[in-house]
């Protein structure tokens, strides 16, 4: 009767750096059984901390001026300034995704350097062990424009598709569907973070019934949900962007009134 | 063994203006024994039919204009203009919602009058009907800031916790967790749209095992996950906003330079 089922993946404990994470993660996926068409959701803390993505929390502003290539939008708040820049990535995220929840006491957490590759490398390792075609999403929490609170997406994917085109299909009544391509990692790790909750120290969850948009491990990654930042209508934040154009309008204004002086 | 579970409700069939649209979805849902905690997610499209928000595809231009209040950035393509606007509601959308996909030939759907209003109906029939605490989520399909592809997020909502705030939680480090207010009710529309897909004609899906965030009716709707304009810094599209300040500088300008004209 169930169309789609999620399990939180208990057992993983404390990752700590250098950990085989693949191995582990598939330790605890055992007696799940992973089978044809399952995929799994980890969230990015983990994958950072397998790969020793730490700095010492002093250097946090550092961090996050290292991690980005733009600032998008900031704003000053009672506890300091927020960030929201364009990671290196590509992704457009709060303090460029740097953490300091969950983390050792004095430590703060990068987002993993290549979240695609971190899951290809996991997404392997469980094919292999399990002799199944699995998928892989690498989730971490972030926030919208317009709306309140946050969703978990997908910033890593391997073996799934992560958009579903329907440019090509139609509708019910027979007319082509436009423009809507779900973008389907990004559900999936909304879904896994109803699951895993936010401090329950439960770092995967087994997503089951999505067997249809689980692929090769040649599929895109989740830098396919990125959109440039050329093609992006909301690429600088409105504030930033209105008085890029007032400096831009004031030198215009000054020239066009020292042309009619020269007149 | 399963944490979450998802069915979509089969045999809701095609959904006309006037249909009691609580009763047919009450009639879909009993083989499937709604009970306590139990979520149903409805797209907004049935919710629009039911309620008749129809009007003939040729005043499609005009329908976005009278459904919005404010123009947000605009672009033009091969097909035309998309204007992404901030509907009477609070919601950031392209073409107001308005939605020519899956509507009879020669027509429009607007959305609900108020979703938030729909969903505490259809929530209000489903706890009589199955005397159980049952929670409603309507659903759109959105585009987003930063990335590719549309999810599906909660525009209506009754008897569920949307936001879960744990800004007075800690973390598994014993650590107040700040900042952080999941968008519950957004990452459930997303789970439920990746059973009921696009072209399938399902247009509801019940969700089971986040008893946890159902509660009473007077639970606040899904308005609360609409960001306010004021409070956003994305509020404007990046061209827009350049444009005005561009504006308003060259009229600095022109005016600073009179100045020194007259002194």
């Amino acid at each position: 009767m169930t169309d789609l089922a999620l399990v939180a993946v208990r057992g993983i404990g404390e990752i700590r750096p250098g950990d085989d994470l693949a191995s582990i993660l598939a330790d605890a996926l055992a007696p799940h059984e992973p089978a044809d068409g399952d995929i799994v959701v980890v969230t990015s803390k983990v994958v950072s901390k397998a790969e020793g993505r730490v700095r010492p929390a002093e250097e946090r502003e550092q961090a996050i001026t290292d991690e980005s290539v733009r600032l998008v939008a900031s704003r000053a708040h009672p506890g300091g300034i927020t960030r929201i820049v364009e990671h290196r990535t590509g992704l457009v995220l709060a303090a460029a995704g740097v953490d300091a929840s969950n983390t050792d006491e004095g430590t703060i957490l990068l987002l993993p350097l290549d979240s695609d590759a971190s899951a290809l490398a996991i997404a392997t390792h469980l094919r292999e062990r399990f002799g199944a075609r699995i998928g892989v999403v690498v989730s971490d929490t972030l926030g919208r424009a317009w709306r309140n609170g946050q969703t978990d997406v997908a910033i890593g994917a391997a073996g799934i598709r992560v958009l579903e085109p329907l440019g090509g299909t139609l509708d019910a009544g027979g007319r082509p569907l436009l423009v809507t391509a779900p973008a389907v990692a990004d559900e999936i790790a909304g879904a896994a973070d109803l699951v895993a909750g936010k401090a329950d120290g439960v770092p995967a969850v087994l997503v089951r019934g999505l067997g249809r948009h689980v692929g090769d491990l040649t599929e895109p990654g989740a830098s396919r949900l990125v959109r440039r930042s050329g093609d992006d209508m909301f690429r600088l934040g409105s504030d930033e962007a209105y008085q890029a154009g007032r400096i831009a309008g004031r030198i215009e204004g000054l020239a066009e009134a020292g042309g009619r002086d020269g007149a």
